[in-house]
């Protein structure tokens, strides 16, 4: 029996409890302060508790041989924490913005294994470039495309969030870091959009942001970007929001009050930005890497296409960013997971072999397909 | 000696004022709260007055033979029924939001002579409207397109305000009133957006702005439609804005706070709207009418291109603006006016023989052109 916790009963929380609990020999926990986020789930057990108190995760972790994190980013770095202390294994889709390796010794100590950034991209996508840094030898370039969409456009953004509107802003603001010969280099964000066409998805519009996180500093990979992709013309839209000064974080004066413009600009988008209960929403993502395989310049090329599911009612930017999760805790717990205790971003067991081929098999067993194509480039 | 005030001195005013005070045997003073802008004035008098008290205008405007009203909107009722209680004839350049002519008894008791809306678009515009339904028998339909733009074209809006922003955001919430068929329609602001070329500007973007006023109850054209101008994309940007809310006078909750959307979006994009001192801004107007000439089928239209003038620093909106209220003030004041009496729209005196012909004369005398074409239909 291998008893789960999973912190955050959110859209993506709860699509990893009722994977898990689908899992013979899985006992499944529930735990969030929002008792009506718990009362919609059925199949699993529930705990309500606050997640933003580190010393209540630590206690509640220790109960469990497995934790899964779904919780808002902020938390992310002090939830890991508290789970290493609780000596408890981790696979986490916080995405937090600090830097998480450097609690790799403290889990190592602990004997705890820890996987973060867990998810789609970062997620899939990182366990795609360590793969890749496996087969081309050398591997010169890596190229990651993702965006989550509505299926049905409508004017005038044809965008709606799969996840907090407020990250979605800070991703059109926050300067993008790439890699490009060899160099750390910084874009604006929002910058260098260009058309690209995508299966099933058809015509969208890639622009760099800031994503490639832990890729920076773990692969050594000459040259390595990432980009997001909305549908054509959202992104100049964004540009002119942040040109007109409607994102600033700086308060101005109206009238006799002082407000942040971002967010009165968040009041007005976010309820448009919201998807409707059972509304569909997709998943696209391609990652390309360049380089030799065999001596042969080559491009090897993933494409993953993901719809909303009505049977589940599971958005697929919740169930792309699950699975991933669900996958690798499912590894860990039946102790194959391939490297020492220590924190790890997903790049890094994907080296090993058989890894991502295990990954990739748990989410075409639950409809997220991934092609791949190899060719002379 | 004609002794003339000028109420506001504003980019308009002033403009208004110079001009006046070139003329042989005219005496020009210019009253206004500000201090400041009557110290930029030369070769006129000055006042300093509050305009926003109509006792205060009634006395003024007492003094003076002929009085020129370049206010804010919200005044224009106000002041012109002050200057009509002083007896003193009237040219008025305020656009105001109420219905003038229902004044037009008490003027004619008073004697005073008081053309409103006598500017470029409504001004000039409603003159060559009044000059086709004499010229064409009948006039079946009446298009007018203006706008005022910056010459150099900037990301991402190409836009700067000719006169006050807020009127400008006003203009694009404000549905449109048109006459189609012989019925009174209303049409959303900003929709039908349609690309014209005009001669020197080149494509522009022509769009429903509620800009008929007068003509739609003086004149008995079962057409008549009137469009801003911007240059192409400006109006999608536009219609974005007010899609989202960021033009909603309706108040919403922010932190702790309640604030008008519209207020912030005005702080942040009023100073990006701003003409910078010397920056060139030009006027384009097309004005187009159809109907039977002599019995044939035929459209009459007039074209008017105007830039900023160095020489004078005055903006090609000023200008524009100013000219046609100099032209129609000089006639009052020379006892040509061909009218008894009384408050007028523009189109009505435009009416008479040779009044059009005029004060295109004292425009072309200034440099601001208007070319008229004749084709069949």
């Amino acid at each position: 029996m291998t008893r789960a916790v999973v912190l955050g009963a959110g859209m993506v929380g709860s699509t990893i409890a009722a994977d898990l609990a689908a899992e013979p020999g899985w006992q499944v926990t529930v735990a969030d302060a929002r008792g009506a986020a718990l009362a919609r789930l059925s199949g699993v057990q529930t705990v309500r508790a606050d997640l933003g108190d580190a010393d209540r995760v630590r206690a509640l972790a220790g109960e469990f041989d497995i934790a899964l994190g779904a919780l808002p980013s902020r938390l992310g770095l002090q939830t890991l924490g508290a789970v290493i202390d609780a000596g408890t294994s981790y696979v986490d889709i916080s995405f937090m913005n600090d830097d998480p390796l450097p609690l790799s010794a403290r889990a190592a100590a602990r004997g705890v294994t820890a996987v973060v950034d867990c998810g789609v991209a970062p997620g899939l996508s990182n366990m795609l470039c360590g793969q890749a840094v496996t087969r081309l030898r050398p591997c010169t370039r890596l190229d990651i495309y993702v965006g989550g969409l509505p299926k049905q456009r409508a004017w005038p953004f044809e965008y709606k969030a799969g996840f907090a509107p407020w990250d979605v802003i800070e991703e059109y603001v926050r300067p993008a870091r790439y890699v490009v010969g060899g160099k750390l280099v910084v874009r604006e964000a929002l910058s260098e959009p260009e058309l690209i066409e995508l299966p099933r998805a058809g015509t969208v519009e890639a622009f760099n942001t800031d994503g490639l996180r832990s890729l920076i500093h773990t692969l050594s990979v000459p040259d390595m970007r990432e980009k997001t992709l909305r549908y054509p013309g959202h992104i100049e839209l964004m540009r002119v929001f942040r040109e007109t000064g409607l994102f600033s974080l700086e308060p101005i004066r109206v009238g006799d009050q002082t407000v942040r413009p971002r967010d009165v600009t968040a009041a007005l988008l976010f309820p448009k930005w919201t998807y409707a209960d059972g509304e569909a929403d997709l998943t696209v993502m391609r990652v390309e890497a360049r380089g030799a395989l065999a001596g042969a310049p080559t491009l090897l090329r993933w494409d993953l296409y993901d719809e909303y599911d009505p049977a589940s009612n599971a958005r697929s930017m919740s169930r792309t960013t699950a699975f991933p999760a669900t996958a690798v805790a499912r590894m860990i717990a039946r102790g194959e997971f391939p490297l020492a205790p220590g924190v790890y971003a997903p790049e890094t067991p994907a080296q090993s072999p058989g890894f991502v081929e295990r990954v990739l098999a748990d989410l075409a067993a639950r409809g997220v397909h991934v092609t791949a194509a190899s060719e002379a480039a």
